[in-house]
């Protein structure tokens, strides 16, 4: 059981700290961080839980990421589902506390947007579906090459906290503007269902193009890494 | 003694530098560095501190951390009231250097805020007093089950520091427009000290959430990391 | 064809990630990173893909990097046509899905630059050639001096990913009012292309300069570095 | 010879990177780098060095670190004036291929301050020169603690690039406003001679007060460290 807390309480942490600074300091009068605060914010979720629950569960807090490992040989599909529910309801749970706090400031409307993901008309930046949909596919698929590189046995030993949290800052750098960047279906659903509507009716996009692009990425990294274990 | 000292410089390394560079740096007109760099500047007063006293103290710098350490078996009840002691003082003397550089521009104005903790109408966004208590509960209970995770024997070993530094960094892009973040009775204490009114007037609950934070956040480390040693 | 595949992924996340976090999101309204957010994206391609490809390929992704580690005795003469030409195609792919992601939002136009580099009236800050030569030239210079540094037997194992990937977000944060930062042929091309017109007619420098740059810095460190192997 | 020229190139290296930063980025018209983004260029030259020439020089790069580095017992005082002699040398060279690309932008006048330190009327926030005296011994003074911390034989080994260069990160988050933030006699010069005027003036303070900071910095250290071998 261990493990499926520590799935749960990392992306807990995962959503109130990526979606969190999203919506209490990104837009902060004057001295707000911007989508740079938001993408070091993300990154630093899994930086900081990987040191810390790496040990006891791999830290994946992402179902896109659970399902590209087990594409990649890493990971038994026996330990999926409950993996991918912990993920969930972590996420779930983050989304309230948020919802909890950021309430607390007159004005506050969390049809405003809440951090959710979308495309077309709810995309940051009006962009279309298509190019939500490569977005989203293309990021989880260089994600999962990076994770899956990071911790081969070759790679150093130790660094991949480092190098996987600060690829998700990457992803969120490049793709804010087109999705608000999900890459994992847990973040998406985890803000979504408190804005219901139109969040919840995108967030079809943002279980099927991480998976896509999860599974991609295994391929791509059998590809270049030449593993002989899967 | 060694000890004492080190979590006095340390603590004061972390006031001097985060609401150092609140103070001086935040808004400073056009290139100012924003809460962005006010949340990498506390970060990194740990991160630096952990890699430089680490070996001699432990580098708590924090009464909350400490007493969470104690909570989670790591800490002896002991050592609790001086380095608590060490740890205030410490603020107190970085409030001091501060404002000490601070006079030294014209219009300085201690009440301006001094970067002291606050809710309701002292909050920098004004959140009220439940958003407060649930946001500093919350960070510091997330913050000790990374100082917990990234410190215990299975997690890699030497990078702790960047862990939990960083860990800082993200607490405080979340949640600085809520309580100016705090998550440390002695960084709320070092500098409310010299605000005075408001500050001081609201300074109990930098010391009761941080605290009641840290012990939740040893006891889900407990469930979540199935330590035996304690 | 393992590390050619690298390669190919490596220099696609390079220019995917830095001219991507250019083109989509430094300008975003009010919420942009900025030439800050744009360094940083660079400087964490490289360093991601060191630690997820760095024991397949060695992770050069840049033509120049390639010929100054041959220069500095320690990449073979064979291997460079085939890495240079991996390293050219994944730079145009990464052009090729940036334009179809980007060209999914109203009013996108190519010619607007496209991250792509120039000197005169195209450099950004209209830095003129002269600058633009020495600019590429010191920037590449240094960078080969941390990279051999960095992966000198002598230095700290394991590190060599962080060192040099920070040192690209370093040599943006200085250079891209210049140059809009090349210090890398396969990424100045990868963009190029698409704009055509001035983009293309200016390519020349960032061949030439990152090249000429490389081999000097190859110098550089073995004069500082005192390297018996070559 | 080598470390003299390790020196050398570093000391280039932190000059042109970080007062380069400063010049050419750090007010680009919308987009530019801010403090924030100077603080990140001072910190990532002295974390890049580090990992590249640490095994060589050592690398300080300052010399008033090589002076606390002594004071601390670390460093051997005949080796004093030849390191500072390379530090200055670079510094100025730095100073000089800086003037040559920012010229190179129309309009560009080194009397607008070219990164040069200041106090009063010539500092960024016109503090007056006790706030500025106040600032930079205790900097000097903290980074001395760090570097002699994080380079000890019980702290983690291979990290103390980071811990140092971040470190400078964090200085010059806090401290720009007051004096541009020096801590480095040899920053300090290596642009002050090409201001002149007002700029060499006030040039004692930034040799005076760094030197002063890293002695009592060793003394701190020595009294906390507890350290038997000096």
């Amino acid at each position: 059981m261990n493990k499926y807390g520590a799935e749960f309480f990392g992306t807990f942490w995962l959503v109130l700290g990526g979606c969190g600074s999203a919506v209490l300091a990104a837009a902060f009068p004057e001295l707000g961080i911007g989508l740079l605060g938001v993408s070091l914010a993300f990154g630093l979720t899994v930086l900081t839980m990987a040191f810390a629950i790496g040990h006891i569960s791999g830290c994946h807090l992402n179902p896109a990421v659970s399902i590209g490992l087990w594409a990649g040989g890493r990971f038994p599909a026996n330990q999926l589902l409950p993996y991918i529910i912990a993920q969930v309801l972590g996420g779930l749970a983050a989304g309230g506390v948020l919802y909890l706090i950021a309430s607390g400031q007159a004005g506050f409307d969390v049809s405003n947007g809440f951090a959710a993901n979308g495309y077309g008309a709810h995309s940051p930046g009006q962009y279309r579906l298509t190019s939500a949909l490569i977005s989203e596919v293309v990021m989880t698929m260089m994600f999962l090459v990076v994770i899956l590189g990071a911790t081969d046995q070759r790679a150093p030993q130790g660094f991949a906290p480092i190098a996987i949290g600060l690829c998700l800052t990457l992803i969120h750098l490049i793709s804010i503007p087109v999705t608000n960047t999900s890459v994992n279906p847990a973040r998406s659903t985890g803000v979504a269902l408190y804005v219901g509507d139109w969040a919840t009716a995108q967030l079809w996009l943002f279980w099927v193009a991480p998976i896509a692009g999860a599974i991609l990425g295994a391929f791509v990294y059998r590809f270049i890494g030449n593993e002989k274990e899967s």
